[in-house]
């Protein structure tokens, strides 16, 4: 059994399963669900209805994927939403928020004090930097670099299979810089990088390396000024 | 404790907190959470699974958002589907539809007879017409303003922060007016307005404001013909 | 009541309503609410916190449904998320995956090893055939056809609905020939066709009908190559 707190306030009908760890002073939501294993920091606050602590599940079509052993790891002052799905393996920082829908899969580190939006997902092996924001509905594919203080606007959409499923798998996601920031409903093609502070604009599409410091827009993007 | 009807028909396992009032012959599915103070009236039928009267949550990066005071109201005849999310401070009107993974935020208001479309998401302080239909994943920014007999395409993508996060918040989002038609996988830009029966083509982005009467597409939307 | 076997693995605080039929084998994951009816296969896994079998709802502005008769049957070996709604009347074929928070309307019928991505949503009467992967966040609107083998990008997103709510209902889906791939964020206007192994761009457009084995990008989409 898991040792739970006197600190702690759950709600109705919480499942904790065995060998969860609960700090101070923690909130748990009615219906919420901790698996087993899984890692929770003082003063975290989380939603009702969640599923944290999830074990990788596939088909024969899909990639291989082993049982992770890492637990999800959720650090100090980080506030989850409602109804949210978080996997065995991820890292989440400090005071980062989790808004209400959203998605993180196994093996994904997110720094502190990042934003990851209402509904918005990020799939596996993806390492989101210190002070970012991914707005609502944003999809961040597996295999995928944010580096610090990157801004991702609602609705964008990365890619990380270039052959769509038609080759053996050799998947790599975006890698974006620094500070750079991503408007809404943006498509990035797999692989492509986008420079330091770079600005690229709503609805475009990302089909190459993007330099540091431009604003980009169009299908395919360009740069349209610096 | 709440006063709960003989009329109402709850599911198993409803979570119905303190001060919450229900009208006749509601009906609340399996697992579904009524949070502190939340107002339903007659004949509002809700799925399982859903959490309804949330109270804001941030960390220190967003807006500030202080305790919301007033209550989620949910009108006459309104139907919730199932793992749905509504804050406090919402006012959902009479007959409305809202359908399943759709996420409402406080501040809301929806006028009779709309439709929120599955997994599609309204943001704070946003007002939404009568007879609406907002059609599944759309987004719908915070600060927004829908009148009456609009409709929202799927997959329609808004933003209200022209500066993607860069400088102190002076939020507005797109002010669309009676009968305007938006259509699939469109994005609007932060301030833009869409005239009355303005029609906008599948996958356009809207820069700058469009007249009544007339159809746009492309990217930036321009006018195709009227 | 349902008849539920010994080898079913069942969550805590499961909700298992009449007439469910179980077969061997079986996990079902805390919270999940199996409702009326529902027929799951041997050796299916379901995930915490889903919804199955849910009888549709509408308000008076909405397409009319009537009752669906038929329950929704999994097949054997099928593999279901966390915080997943899937209705009456659908029937997932063998060894199907379905991803966390993907939603399923009634009449739908899924093919073997097909793979329905995270937050991905399938609409109310349209046919998927064997083998196909939809992406995550994905949508696969109403009456419409993927034969085998067909890849859709994330974020693509669908329409069926050629005059936006305006006329009375005629809705027709696009039809998406065996082996085609659509590129992520790309949209599909009402009834139209895309050929066999032909390739959609990312952030596409397609507004009319497209044939076998060819490469076709931008707004409207056109052939780049074959």
């Amino acid at each position: 059994m898991s040792t739970i707190p006197e600190s702690a306030q759950l709600g109705n009908h919480t499942v904790i399963e065995k060998d969860v760890t609960i700090g101070k002073n923690v909130v748990i939501g009615h219906h919420t669900i901790i698996l087993q294993g899984t890692q929770i920091g003082d003063n975290v606050a989380i939603g009702c209805n969640c599923v944290l602590g999830i074990q990788p599940n596939t088909n024969q079509r899909m990639r291989k994927i082993s049982q992770i052993d890492n637990p999800l790891v959720i650090e100090s002052g980080t506030r989850i939403g409602h109804l949210v799905s978080i996997y065995s393996g991820a890292q989440i920082g400090k005071d980062v928020f989790i808004g209400d829908h959203a998605s993180i899969r196994e093996n994904v580190s997110i720094g502190e004090e990042s934003v990851v939006g209402r509904a918005a997902i990020v799939e596996l092996n993806t390492r989101i930097g210190k002070s970012c924001t991914i707005q609502t509905l944003a999809y961040v594919t597996g295999d995928t670099t944010l580096e610090d203080h990157v801004f991702i606007g609602p609705c964008v959409s990365m890619s990380n299979d270039k052959y769509m499923g038609a080759q053996s798998y050799s998947l790599k996601g975006p890698y974006i810089k620094k500070g750079a920031k991503i408007g809404n409903n943006a498509s990035l093609l797999p692989g492509v990088s986008v420079g330091s502070n770079t600005i690229v604009g709503a609805g475009s599409v990302v089909t190459k390396n993007m330099e540091d410091n431009i604003v980009v827009a169009g299908i395919p993007a360009k740069q349209i000024n610096s």
